[in-house]
């Protein structure tokens, strides 16, 4: 039996952990910073006077600040990168995470900042003290630390770049052909979040091919446009360029981008194929255009400027999901905190051409709809989904979802037997399934709204997934409280959401993988190639087994189950066809 | 007779309060930070560790900080601010003037600060102390002040922007048509620095209309495509819209976009005559898209990022010289520090395109070629002028003038008896003058190279001067530092430059004003609208008198001398139809 307590550590790991969740539950995004009205961005707002007026702070020791040596502050530094940016970001000034800045934390005082740290929060803040992760030190050590400003952190341009960039195997000692038996595009990257690796698994043997050295933690794999590239990054920022042509896959060309990321992705433009890859930071906040062949960083952009809507400068917009246009030279980027998508031209990187879409704050992840015309990206704290018209360069929609933190991942294209085509998404903070309709021309009555909600196993879920050639919508629920229901998915009939109530069928997954120990959760369904399999990953501690479990689309019987000791911690998994295509 | 000591005052004066000269001598420039190779920016270079290693440094007073107080603190940065952040910038990081970053100015220490502040040096820092300009006092704590890290100035975004935006005649009740017997297209607005007023003057019986309160020191004056309307900005960031149909013409609205600010200008491409304002800030580093009929703040830009070369991160791009194209709807807008030109696409603000074209550091100010097609702009510190075509939005040549720190101000357009039209602009940091071929498809061998190199009277000159109906080019130096120079302006006739060494004429303008008090600089010809005379400022001290000298261009006689007890300080003189019609 879990406890509230234990629950939320579960969502606090995932929070910051899975590589495949950027945010945590709704709840905490929904929190008040105290004092600070209904926006986090607010904590920071500067209270402005010219500098003809000349009301700046001295610099310098304050009468206020607590004791804290150089090296407790180093400690205490390390550990906030490690455990508290993610949702609260490096500078403080919260996102998915309430704002932690010196005017908020001194209101609250230091007392109140250690009980909040050992006991947390009901609302998503963990219980550091009381889930043993942090030592009774460690938190008061923090909570000194968060009392006094917090350092800028150090800036990684381009010579920080290349002095990471390394080239393993230059273009011209690369094969030729393809040099080994593998069915690429059935081929799927595998995260093994834990152990920094990812594995490559064939789509119809099931066989791990090879397991390759990356980054920590790897968010996401693309594939570049010809098949022949895999790019994945780390949470650490680190690139790594493989060679799905030599005789085992390796790297070729590695790059480290900053010091935390989440995206990456590669030009998909007819002409472009394969010739830049580009990666987006969460710190600092930049994007870099790199060689497609060698990641040799061209270009650098930061992304620092005013929020779309209050017009206040914020110092740190992190860079979330990267999406390729197949209609335009252009990759599509998304600047959370200033909630502003950004289409950067690469045509001509020396006279970069960028169109910054005011959308909505708290840009996150999204996908194409099955024309892969319009990019639909969830604006998660916010509860809204925005969809660019990636032909015309423009905002054609921004509309609720109707639940709490939607977290589409790329969400699901679906043949909605009434709406026609519809595009999905499950949510962080409920239990509901939002299906929009996708079709301006077929359907106009139904484009860019939510026509139909789902209920499906319960909140937090992260994934949905369809194929083109399926009848069915998978939902997993990985963050929920329930262990029951993170052992589990729901599959809905696309053919019969005509019914008022449309109900789910549950996969046991965790008990398909016959795993006992631990608390598996089932996490992001994906598809082979034919469409006629969906694997899922069964994610357990780094200690314990692991598996990946493949259902049968046709029968929803369980197919094969994947062990392997070399299988830890797996998270995401990219088919290399359907990633390279956009399928989904 | 000057010393050297003085003449350096003077320069200072006007390096940093001169409105229509941005930048020190060349020679300032050219000097390099102790211990930082040959470039300023190289000085904040920041050295990297990854996050996860954490090499930080801890905020607060640490051992090696002055003792300093609050009062002494805040004065000292409003002194900076005053006097040292036009050439140091905000953030210290240097430009015009070196670095002053604690690990330059701790390796140097109180005492050399201290001389160096009070004496000066032959590079173009000024003689603050022995000119009398600072205390003994003052210097003191500036010497402490600069010991320690720079405050981080505030930002100023929409919210800052809005409480001083006013409305003061909405646009209903303004007239429908011209209500006054002005003669606006040969109207003259002249900068009055020191009372923070521009002068509206009658190009045909020299006229005040009125004087209007406005921002400190104007920097420019700009007309609305139609002529209706003259935005002007002071140092200040104020921005003030005239309106030229009102019986007596007067500020309609006003704003305040930074605290610190050179440049406006307005939409004159076809369709978009008198849509939109744009304004550019020193700090904060951005650029703000206005209603061109209220000042309503629209988009505010941040131009913080990447230099355009080393691609490292700069926390203070300032904003330059802003042009607009006529022939897209785009502002042209200079960033300094990164050296990049940004084509601002205006129609459609929501989604706003920029081009960023990478070009070269250090860009200052410029102006269009005869066909108003390519933008000529110089990157002073680097030598270098850069040509955008306007119409096809890209770099088309980037080249070096052959002298010490271009400053072109517009420049002006010449049609040279062998190379055809040339674009020609002066130095402030030798007496060279350099024309610039701008016609490649009449004299393609020419285009974009030095065809031919003038010597004026000497170095320190600001502006050029000539119009297409003239024959003659005009050289200022209100900078040398002999007062006989400061005095004078040379006249090249067009028609005879084909000769070996072209000879110039002196014009003894501070003669014809019969002006024997102080030492008047005579700065900035600038012609009426039917081109048959150029007007001269004597810009004396604002306790004696100044003029405004008028020279028939086809005589090169004197035709009349404007006195007035309202003119205060004259710098800056903005012909409406010349500057409107872009004609230099």
């Amino acid at each position: 039996m879990k406890t509230i307590r234990d629950m939320r550590s579960l969502r606090l790991l995932a929070s910051i952990a899975l590589p495949l969740a950027l945010a945590a539950t709704g709840a905490a995004a929904q929190e008040k910073p105290k004092g600070h009205g209904d926006d986090p961005a607010a904590a920071y707002s500067p209270s402005m006077t010219t500098l003809g007026e000349l009301n700046v702070e001295v610099p310098g020791r304050k009468p206020e600040d607590p004791v804290i040596t150089p090296e407790e502050f180093q400690d205490a530094n390390t550990l906030y990168f490690e455990r508290c940016a993610g949702c609260h970001g490096v500078l403080r000034k919260g996102a998915t995470g309430k704002a932690l800045t010196p005017d908020i934390t001194r209101e609250n005082g230091y007392e109140y900042l250690r009980d909040f740290i050992t006991y947390g929060s009901p609302a998503g803040m963990p219980n550091w003290g009381t889930s043993g992760d942090l030592s009774d030190e460690q938190i008061d050590v923090m909570a000194r630390y968060l009392l006094i400003e917090p350092p800028a952190p150090p800036e990684f341009g381009m010579p920080e770049m290349l002095k990471t960039w390394k080239v393993l195997v230059a273009p011209a000692d690369r094969p030729t052909e393809k040099m080994n038996d593998i069915d690429i595009d059935n081929l799927f990257s595998v995260t093994l979040r834990d152990t920094g690796q990812v594995a490559l698994i064939d789509g119809a043997t099931y066989e791990i091919h090879t397991v390759i050295d990356t980054g920590y933690a790897v968010h996401i794999s693309r594939i570049s446009a010809s098949g022949r590239y895999l790019y994945v990054i780390g949470r650490d920022a680190k690139v790594n360029m493989i060679d799905l042509w030599m005789e085992t896959p390796a790297t070729v060309a590695e790059i480290k981008i900053g010091a935390e990321a989440r995206s990456v992705e590669t030009s998909k433009m007819e002409g472009w194929e394969d010739k830049y890859a580009i990666a987006g930071a969460y710190w600092p906040p930049q994007y870099v255009i790199m060689d497609g062949d060698t990641l040799e960083p061209k270009k650098i952009v930061s992304t620092r400027g005013m929020i779309y809507d209050s017009q206040e400068y914020h110092p740190e917009p992190r860079v979330a999901a990267i999406v390729a246009s197949h209609f335009r030279p252009e990759f599509i980027v998304n600047v959370k905190e200033t909630g502003k998508i950004l289409l950067v031209d690469y045509s001509d990187i020396e006279n970069l051409k960028v169109t910054e879409i005011e959308a909505e704050r708290f840009l996150h992840d999204g996908g194409f709809d099955s024309t892969k015309r319009y990019f639909l990206t969830a604006a998660n704290a916010r509860g809204k989904v925005a969809v660019i018209d990636t032909k015309e360069g423009e905002l054609t929609a921004l509309l609720e979802t109707g639940g709490e933190t939607p977290h589409p991942g790329r969400g699901a294209n679906l043949n909605h037997p009434v709406y026609g085509p519809v595009w999905a998404t499950s949510h962080l903070g409920d239990e509901t399934i939002a299906l929009i309709g996708t079709d301006p021309e077929g359907h106009p009555d139904n484009a860019w709204k939510v026509v139909q909600q789902l209920e499906g196993l319960g909140g937090g879920s992260l994934f949905v997934k369809s194929h083109p050639t399926s009848n069915h919508l998978y939902v997993d629920a990985p963050l929920n409280p329930d262990a029951e229901v993170t052992a589990s998915i729901a599959v809905f009939k696309v053919d019969e959401l005509d019914k008022e109530e449309p109900e789910y069928t549950v996969l046991p997954i965790v008990e398909w993988a016959g795993i006992a120990e631990g608390q598996p959760r089932v996490v992001q369904g994906e598809f082979n190639q034919a469409g006629d399999e969906i694997w899922f990953s069964v994610w357990n501690a780094k200690d314990l087994v692991s598996a990946i479990v493949i259902v049968d689309d046709k029968t929803l019987e369980l197919k094969h189950v994947i062990k392997d000791e070399r299988l830890v911690t797996p998270t995401g998994k990219f088919n290399v066809f359907n990633t390279r295509q956009d399928v989904y």
